[in-house]
């Protein structure tokens, strides 16, 4: 056990448990007032659900001895993760408990992603079923496939994309991109369009909310990409390099091309840059130098400010972009490997443009495919299952009262009475409930 | 001296750091806008005081040599840390002063967690005195007993309650939210009622900042908890995956109570049941499995659902749940050890549930009531002296027109142009005082 | 390599890397709601454009082997970083690429800072272009003379601050507060003041936003201090305790001169005390006492509190005082070393006060006022050259309509319907943009 390792994994673990509240307010930022606690309800729902699924079977079932073809994990094997207290269990150089707990993160987070796809027209008890779902059938098999490790014994655990096609995936551009923005796009679909969508203006309602968000995410995803060495060493420094430049130069990017296609750069879309990047070199974060990370990052980020029209093109309502930033970023990232990964990193593979010929492109693009085709398909599937059964989508009539209202019985913000205090609540002599009795009842707004 | 647990210790103080200005944001979402400010002041003076206090004498009250009975550690002994300075001073495998500034995190936060009772109706500089008076008086004494090292040259350091009662509180169940939840029923009941409570409606004016507030909670609270352990080890392992599927069944518990009893699940529902698992499993993560994790945070999460409903039966102003989750959380979270404990987690002892007999449970409550009794009663002396001699109250006044003015001379938001930026405050050319100049005689708001 | 000193300057870089949103919210609070936006976008513009030249070039222009006379490091020494990926490069006990990330949110961090001095009326644009030549031209250069370091083969690298006059500047009170602060200063005056400055009140739109960003920096500053120790050590551990008593003292002191001459003390007050402390133990944390850090922290959030009036009586517009913060709280936290370093501390030199006599008090004003004197000459040279080309300055049309609007074409916030959701967005039948389409034609806001 090597405490320093140890050390460097506990933080990453709970940077990326950060990361989720991160997406909450990302998202909860660019919908409307009336849906952005709905929005952040998402994310933190996932946050219960995958998290007591991942300690119950979940991480049994990614992490688990295969069961067969490199398809899944024993689910039995470490199930109420019984066995994995002995001070003895380790994962490599780190207490197996810390692994469990990083990757649960991990878990929590992919599903998370999905919501920004089902803005403000989800019912939250259908979503929370979807989540468990979802991770179960989706999540936990894919993230076997993808994430590899050795036992130390001369056993290898994990499943096909990391043992036989060899596709590089460092810490998620597959497992978690691909698979939640696959997975967006099916929701999309299976939910349908918001009403008014595309003619009538959906302005994020926060943008300061939208951009403490990305700094979270960008805060929590040196935990993500640089944890994921699973070791405070040379490849944990190269990882943050590279995830730091490869962010950098995608914000940039993108702002560029707004600047060139509207006329200015905008907050939204310096916030969607960086996460562009963040996605971007999450795959590629060991496989590339300092430059070809700023490379990637760059062309990802003139991509994603790109692909965040094809909604509007194709028809399809993938509210917040989980299409054009996770998805085709995770794809920009995972195949960009093919190109410009450099034996000086630590995955010590060259790409096309550093000698190494087209083999690594194509176990690039086979893995994206596979976890992009098959993410799509369960889900559309898990996502119909749910809306012929008990409804997946919120009624009309709440959708255009507003989903935090219907949904959660809440409205985000009371800001009656600013700055003119001495004339706010405090005249008021009717009697009302509690504050905390949230009737659905309640209905009563800062401005009545 | 060990650099791994010395860099995870020192991470996990500046992740208890964090946590203050959480308990700022948890609770400053949840009051009206005029007395935003006034939350959050209260949570940061105690910084300032507490941290000073902590330095000058508090280090050595909680951890100094016992001065007998084990009731209290030697003031002087560390008076102004001098000595520990010294490079060969450790703490176990860690430097003296990266414990010392680890605690002074849990002193700090111990006494902003108290503010949440008295909220909207506190004058802030009797509120700094009863900051620096609670926490010599009450909170340093109740760290010793509860929280005792090995020296590592065969002598303990500590008081009763670890010593003599042997009860089990890892990372302060007792000493943190007891202590600071019986404080906050002390003061509530001393301060008395808001204006308008029960009859009006007090709702959250910001509901994100709720959200924020309890997601900066969850991250700082593994360096709360994991942090404990004072080593990047296993035990840390252990507590990071209790403190995660605790917090994650908390939440979900909270979240099943208010769909059955008010027919929707609420955001608040939800940040209040993250806060209810994380104190909950604060005495217990090192003590019991993920699935005794697992059960405590669902059961006290039900329990605190059920609870912040007793101060209306009771007629006690006890304005954000401090009772409700802080007292009732830890005494279920250190009470529940004596059921749940198990011989396999780290502290190696096996509760009622796992044939260990009641001998902990015992121990368990005699800890919780003694923490509970002794706070209660000195919170109450110290409060009413304050409101007796300086007065601790705002005027009914300042407390209708908002306290945020009155206190502060500010308000939190001035939003006047939102969306109408060419009509706002730049076609103002009447002259006004700089924006630094915060006179209580500016009382211009947004909407003049 | 040491694995637990690695795992502590990781977690360090992710912590400065947060300071720069932590800017941002700090800064954006303070501004009126039409001009949020663009103060946080010249932080993270900052970000895009340091952290791509920090990879480039800037790392070389810092840190590599000395050109000649402690002025600059080689620029073609390490480009791209190239070869500081083996494995075997480190940088005392940790990788070198480690050191490189952690030093470049420095870089970063120090441009942000600037940009409060010109609130609400630059244009980003020329920001950016700003950022990137001030970075090379003046902050490489002054982070070489200043951050010296032993490669470990008896070979010293760094400039002359370090090396030959041996003033003490443990993590960067004058390369990155007075060097940013006299920046602010310089650009304060080439720009100009704002339409309506000081006859205007200006106030912060957003106190909660402004203590977010006091409360993040609080936060990150612990990695910035305690991670210049380069180590998980007694070093770390001193700075740490160092950093959270001064922030603590300033911070108080700060709100009792507003208290005496104002009569109340503000969230302004406390968020900026906050981060004078912060400055002014930044140079001297791994040089005193705790003792002593309380004192220069007491003595700063006094000096501060009272400097911010100086703008008024000398007529420049330092919109949000980083003259009186960081400039004057840089300036005395490095000054004041020489008085209250103390041999007991990691740095081992006695100062005035503890019989030292004056010999580091002179070294410690010659640093301070040389790199005062190097940053404003050479900002205001390249803030002239700007202005005189580009034009630096919005017009005066978009500063009093907003520069939000103007450079970005948003607005912060839309809270339209807020309470009354039944009334809001959904009613509206006109057709509208779609959401990302960020054209400068929009301007619909929420009230209209």
């Amino acid at each position: 056990m090597n405490s320093g390792d140890t050390a460097w994994v506990l933080v990453s673990a709970a940077l990326v448990l950060l990361m989720t509240p991160g997406v909450a307010f990302f998202y909860g930022g660019m919908v409307r007032t009336k849906s952005v606690l709905n929005m952040i309800m998402m994310s933190v729902g996932a946050m219960g659900v995958v998290g007591v699924l991942w300690v119950l079977f979940g991480y049994s079932m990614a992490f688990g001895n295969d069961v067969g073809a490199g398809l899944l994990g024993d689910p039995g094997e470490f199930l109420g993760l019984a066995g994995l207290l002995d001070p003895k269990s380790l994962h490599g150089t780190i207490p197996s408990l810390v692994f469990v707990a990083f990757q649960a993160m991990f878990a929590i987070i992919t599903v998370a992603l999905i919501s920004g796809a089902i803005a403000d027209r989800a019912r939250f008890g259908p979503w929370l079923l979807f989540a468990g779902l979802w991770a179960t059938i989706v999540y936990f098999p894919v993230a076997h496939w993808v994430f590899a490790f050795d036992t130390g014994d001369g056993k290898t655990v994990g499943g096909w994309i990391a043992n036989q096609l060899k596709a590089i995936d460092f810490a998620g551009g597959t497992a978690v991109h691909i698979n939640a923005g696959a997975a967006g796009l099916a929701l999309a679909l299976v939910l349908g369009k918001r009403l008014g969508w595309p003619r009538e203006p959906m302005k994020p309602h926060n943008l300061t909310l939208v951009m403490l968000g990305a700094a979270l995410l960008w805060f929590g995803w040196f935990g993500f990409n640089s944890g994921s060495a699973l070791a405070a060493d040379s490849a944990a420094a190269v990882t943050m390099v590279n995830t730091l430049v490869a962010t950098c130069a995608a914000m940039l990017a993108w702002l560029v091309v707004e600047r060139m296609r509207d006329g200015k750069p905008t907050t939204l879309g310096a916030a969607s840059g960086i996460v562009a990047g963040l996605v971007a070199i999450t795959p590629a974060c060991n496989a590339v130098t300092p430059i070809g990370a700023l490379a990637i990052g760059a062309i990802t980020g003139v991509l994603c400010a790109l692909a965040i029209g094809l909604k509007y093109r194709f028809g399809f309502d993938d509210s917040l972009d989980v299409v054009g930033v996770h998805l085709v970023g995770g794809f920009s990232g995972t195949v960009l490997i093919g190109f410009f990964a450099s034996a000086a990193a630590p995955a010590g593979v060259d790409g096309l443009f550093y000698g190494g010929g087209a083999d690594q492109l194509w176990r690039q693009a086979v893995g994206a495919l596979a976890v992009l085709a098959f993410s799509f398909v369960l889900s559309t599937v898990i996502g119909l299952a749910i809306s012929k059964t008990i409804g997946f989508r919120a009624d009309r009539e709440h959708e255009a009262g507003g989903i935090d209202e219907a949904e959660h019985a809440e409205s985000a913000y009371q800001f009656g009475g600013i700055g003119t205090g001495r004339s706010g609540f405090a005249r008021r002599t009717a009697p009302g409930p509690p504050e905390r009795a949230g009737s659905a009842k309640v209905t009563e707004g800062s401005s009545s």
